[in-house]
């Protein structure tokens, strides 16, 4: 769908942007006004922040960046948010915004940093990789036994959108066979050999050598690997999760892992994850603190200002939005 | 080449083989006698053990396996010695087997184990895994910055046998343009972009983001990375040695690690690695002790054994024997 453009319309662009950007958004705003508010310091930070000068606030019709869902009510003239997340639950919650704003996402940014993360952290525990890093904090040269290779592995990938398209094709690429379980099954993705059901994990936990969950945080995919799937996998299977942290039953998951090769969390439940939670001291869990789907790829970077340039230039020609998440 | 075989022969076979795989053997010596004396609870391990019974040390004519180069002179009658290692340095020194000793190697076999090895550091050292490993330690939740991709990368890969061809497939397999240096650069190899002479190192190393080293120990490659040329490297560049530890000079890499991403060591020189060594504590090094090469992937003892199985039956069939070294 398209929006009208008004004489008023002022677009308030939190992008952190070099001055070669800014000058492409000037030419894709195509003459309506815009105020460029974001830090280009903040570039390949983890979270960008929002500093919206008070005068702009009532005054913005069109909104680049991910304005703190709290906020929202300062922007009473709002009729387009453009996030620069995939994720924009927090803008759908009922009554942050007007049902007459339209929203559009940043969907297909991340799908290569979140994979290359999962990517790394399986490489990582096939090599006992965390197991030479703690031998090495102990200055010692110590053998830690058998590894194993993606080449004769199977590869289970729950959640077969974006990112877990992308990271069963790369799995593929080093010789993997790739299971996938969506909700759908008649839907394909790239990159997966076969497709399944939710409803044939039960039949597909046993056969994988990794499991990697990438799933939104819902009621369906709460604890979705709870104790008695955890048990239904191989010895020395490996379990990877960058979806939301709460898809694992954390209590289950130490329990299940010394029969596992290991655990990749980058998101866990819940998070951050406590300082006194088993899972950080045991040896065969790998935690990173919720980066694999942040800005530290300039690759991400780079797609969500294209996603955004192309939506402004979109919005002043009239030409339907990309990623257009309602209306 | 092939060898006559005679009544006397006697293979001992010191590989560490499962009975089916023993049968195997049996069937492709074609009625030659064939001791075996390997242990297949060594099957895993990063080197296994040779247990040569005293008589049968004189009678043997052919070995698969191993045996110390200073108990060569025990085995007076040998005729043939096929290797379990792909290096066969310490058997060519003069003095240590009769000159009319064919030799053979497991070249091939460990391409793939090494080649996975520096690829899962090289992802590591990309996605800031050691770091977190290191907050792990700590119980801490803490985001330790921007990332990189082999997508946007050059890897140049110096020394393009077996391993580093394979290695750089892997590299161009996920989108990285590869770079090799040799020292015939005539000689093409799977996997390299461009193809160049170890001359040209210093035109080569600025443009690199990810060094692989994959050379052996000679006087040529001693310090073949040192103070002149890591300081030639990219800022935030990554180097990668699986090949002999004094390919790169320790003192000057820890004089250049704060201005790299990393280094990603699997040799070192000496080896093992001192404890007293302060690139054990550097936060931007990776170390393991030399296990890439080892048996301690599958698939490699698997070719380990189709190499000597193929030579066993190739010896009495009167076919030449692959994976020649001298002879």
């Amino acid at each position: 769908m398209t929006i009208a453009t008004t004489r008023d319309d002022v677009i308030v662009n939190c992008l952190p942007l070099s001055d070669d950007e800014r000058r492409a958004f000037v030419e894709a705003a195509n003459g309506v006004e815009q105020v460029f508010v974001g830090d280009p310091a903040e570039r390949d930070a983890m979270s960008w922040s929002i500093r919206v000068p008070d005068e702009l606030r009532e005054r913005a019709t069109v909104i680049i960046g991910n304005v703190p869902a709290a906020q929202m009510a300062q922007y009473p003239n709002l009729k387009w948010l453009q996030t620069w997340s995939a994720g924009v639950d927090a803008y759908l919650a009922p009554g942050v915004l007007d049902p007459s704003v339209v929203v559009t996402n940043a969907s297909g940014a991340y799908g290569q940093s979140v994979s290359e993360h999962l990517f790394a952290m399986m490489w990582a525990l096939m090599k006992n990789l965390p197991q030479y890093r703690d031998s090495q904090q102990r200055n010692e040269w110590r053998d830690a036994g058998a590894v194993i290779s993606p080449s004769d592995a199977t590869v289970l990938v729950i959640g077969t959108g974006d990112i877990g398209s992308h990271f069963a094709t790369m799995c593929r690429g080093v010789g993997a066979r790739t299971m996938g379980a969506r909700r759908n099954p008649n839907k394909t993705a790239k990159g997966i050999d076969s497709m399944h059901g939710f409803d044939e994990l039960d039949e597909l936990l046993p056969q994988a050598d990794v499991v990697a969950l990438i799933v939104p945080s819902t009621p369906d995919t709460h604890h979705l690997l709870d104790g008695r799937r955890l048990a239904l996998l191989k010895p020395g299977a490996i379990v990877l999760n960058a979806g939301r942290g709460d898809a694992i039953d954390p209590d289950a998951l130490l329990a299940n892992l010394d029969r596992l090769r290991g655990a990749g969390l980058d998101v866990t439940e819940p998070e951050p994850l406590p300082s006194d939670s088993p899972l950080w001291s045991h040896p065969r869990c790998l935690i990173t603190p919720h980066v694999a789907g942040g800005n530290h790829l300039s690759a991400t970077v780079d797609r969500i200002i294209a996603i955004a340039r192309d939506n402004v230039a979109n919005y002043t020609t009239g030409v339907p939005l990309r990623n257009m998440v309602r209306r």
